[in-house]
């Protein structure tokens, strides 16, 4: 790659929870474990993950959580695309979990290896990060970036008209429009 | 505090190893701890903490380095007038050490316990975080920066010319110039 052309990239900040992580599924799968019922997915609709999971502060201060979560569909060959395109920067509200950052760092080096810790931030507040274009599922982070912003579907968004944002349903339509 | 007084208000990002921790104290007891001698003053001078270190690469893997080095002198009292003053941002470049984001975390809030977990930055790379001022030891940090560039005096940059930052030895003259 040409030194011009890593000066000349954009810088991509790309969400962890709900765009590289599947803590949908992760959620899921403990609540079922819980309580032997299996929650329709029309009751996760347009909640945010708190009130959609009722055991939901149980299960994001159990250990490993964040640790064993799937990896979404298509982010590992993905996020290797657009690591060449892009200066990558990935970016997780971390902070507010303590056990979460050990276990989002080695999870981070297991499935994406070809992301150097160089290129992790985790915080609490994303408007401090700089960037051209943010890749999120949650509006509250989008909303105060002053670049391109994308939104990455989620049940909690579903319902949201799209007026400040590019929405995307799955990596296959992440890469398509970058 | 007004409304708007936060919103007028420069953002500030803080270092915590050899600004907020004295990392260097805890060095040499380790040091003296592993070896039974102490390193003279003098044999700091202008190498980075790997090269004037011995045992370096054992002292920050080891557990609780970061978790117990001691509160740099007047940083307590300091941080919470800055913190009144400015929207401070703690940033650490803590990537590198995965050990170290937890034991970070939590001395954060032991010892400043009035910083909020959201104005906390865990990075690699420190060209990510926006901000007006940066206080920091390592010029490779400062460099990069487009902001007010402040140095905190340590042995490793105390050989180093002044011209693109302002030079600060302790605390007390940090809160002279903000």
């Amino acid at each position: 790659m040409q030194l011009r052309a890593i000066f000349s990239m954009e810088q991509l900040l790309v969400d962890m929870d709900g765009v590289l992580a599947d803590v949908y599924s992760q959620f899921l799968r403990l609540e079922r474990e819980e309580t032997g019922v299996s929650l329709a997915p029309d009751s996760l609709l347009g909640k945010l993950e708190a009130e959609a999971f009722p055991h939901y502060e149980k299960h994001v201060h159990s250990k490993d959580f964040f640790r064993t979560a799937p990896v979404m569909s298509g982010s590992v060959e993905g996020l290797r695309y657009l690591n060449e395109k892009y200066k990558v920067v990935v970016v997780s509200s971390a902070m507010e979990f303590p056990d979460s950052l050990f276990e989002k760092r080695m999870w981070m080096a297991e499935f994406y290896p070809f992301i150097s810790w160089t290129q992790l931030v985790f915080c609490g507040d994303k408007s401090v990060i700089r960037g051209e274009i943010m890749i999120d599922d949650h509006p509250k982070n989008l909303n105060y970036f002053p670049g391109r912003k994308i939104l990455f579907t989620q049940p909690h968004n579903l319902l949201l008209p799209d007026e400040t944002w590019q929405r995307v349903s799955n990596w296959e339509e992440l890469l398509r429009i970058l």
